[in-house]
């Protein structure tokens, strides 16, 4: 099931994504992932005709560093024996077709496509073999980095933390095998990064075990992956699009 | 004027703090700073018999590395030309005398004391000349950090991002010179960070145009502004004392 967040007129709304249709169901997404069946609806919209909105409004956005083998190896550098992890903050957050403002004070903007979990339920000290019962589902996430200003200040959340550098959605996919999609970036309609969700170093449900014995996961909270090889510049006017192969594609415009 | 949140029995209050007692008001914090009078109530209660709360529930909280001069000398560092910025989570903030919680994956566990900006309302691009125009008042935060964990990341966020890692309170004070307040932290009532805000480097105004030219800032919000020079492990069963000349005294026990 394909969960969306959108605009009907003024009326922000939740429903299922079916090819160009979403039936509208009460409720919140957070409702929704408990039981969907009880939130359905019968009035339907075409997605052509409404505004499609972030998938969910994250109270905190916990993204992974260096998480996939193929880019680790682009960058020679050794695999991590534990994550890294930064936040991203929730000012940051847009949604589908919603634009990326460039920066003035950056003059490297690079995009970065990554699988991010959503959390359906609190979480707290979850073991890895438990963390399913604490996801709603999966969704895109382009970590958007100021990459000079990443390696000026050494701290990545700077870069990372720009209003508009956290573009979410277009959905939340509740059926999923996170361990084995294609994953996509497109720049202009041009490939640049491409990989498997297989070549992730720490899985997810690793990655909901080593967070949440850190902090307590919210309903709504993300944790964004990490990104395979081939990052790079955009430029204003470039038009990027994130894509994972059961997801769908998150695609963003630069603007100044 | 020092803003309180507190919790009579088991209704969560808002209030000013005179002495030992509190005059109860009407409206949230963020209310109380736009109009305080309108807000004012009769109802007093002691400060004993009430459990005072984290001030505000900010939706981030940014923090500012190195940002003292004597701290800076301390470490033989160069003076930054711009604030170095981090964020910790919501879900690590907790009140005065509430307990830290010494996390099992760190041997050592830091307090650094920091007055910290509580923001008032709504800020993007906001220049340094109109930043009081946005600041509702100052508190304390103790920025407590699992330095082991810190070094051995190399990006700050783990460490500083534990569940109750960010005590904050106990009071938000209204008028205040935050360019000229003595700083101190006292672990088990001895002295080990004393310094004054007027050895920052970048002023709260100054990190208010800083961080409001990267990210929107909430009602509520805050700015953390470093810590000066002196800190230090704690170990469990150590009282923890954050003080601010004007502000007050936020005391923490930690545990495991």
């Amino acid at each position: 099931m394909k969960l969306v967040r959108f605009l009907d007129e003024i009326k922000k709304k939740t429903g299922i994504l079916e090819d160009t249709h979403i039936t509208e169901i009460t409720g919140s997404i957070e409702e929704a992932f408990d039981n969907p069946d009880k939130c359905l609806k019968q009035s339907t919209h075409n997605l052509n005709e409404v505004k499609i909105l972030p998938p969910v409004l994250p109270s905190k956005i916990i993204c992974v560093g260096l998480n996939y083998i193929d880019h680790a190896r682009e960058l020679n550098m050794d695999l991590p024996d534990e994550p890294v992890i930064f936040i991203k903050p929730s000012t940051g957050v847009i949604g589908h077709l919603d634009p990326i403002i460039y920066p003035l004070s950056s003059k490297q903007v690079d995009y970065e496509v990554e699988i991010a979990v959503v959390i359906s339920k609190k979480a707290y000290k979850v073991k890895m073999e438990d963390a399913d019962d604490y996801i709603g589902g999966y969704t895109i996430v382009n970590d958007v980095t100021a990459r000079d200003l990443q390696n000026k200040d050494v701290q990545w959340t700077r870069a990372k933390s720009f209003d508009t550098f956290c573009p979410i959605g277009p959905c939340i996919q509740t059926q999923l095998d996170p361990s084995n999609q294609k994953i996509t970036l497109k720049l202009n309609n041009k490939i640049k990064q491409q990989s498997n969700t297989k070549n992730m170093i720490f899985s997810t449900p690793e990655l909901v075990e080593f967070i949440s014995n850190i902090m307590t996961l919210n309903p709504g909270d993300i944790i964004s992956t990490g990104t395979p090889p081939g990052v790079g510049p955009m430029n204003i006017g470039d038009i990027v699009e994130a894509e994972v192969e059961e997801i769908g594609v998150l695609r963003n415009i630069i603007k100044n």
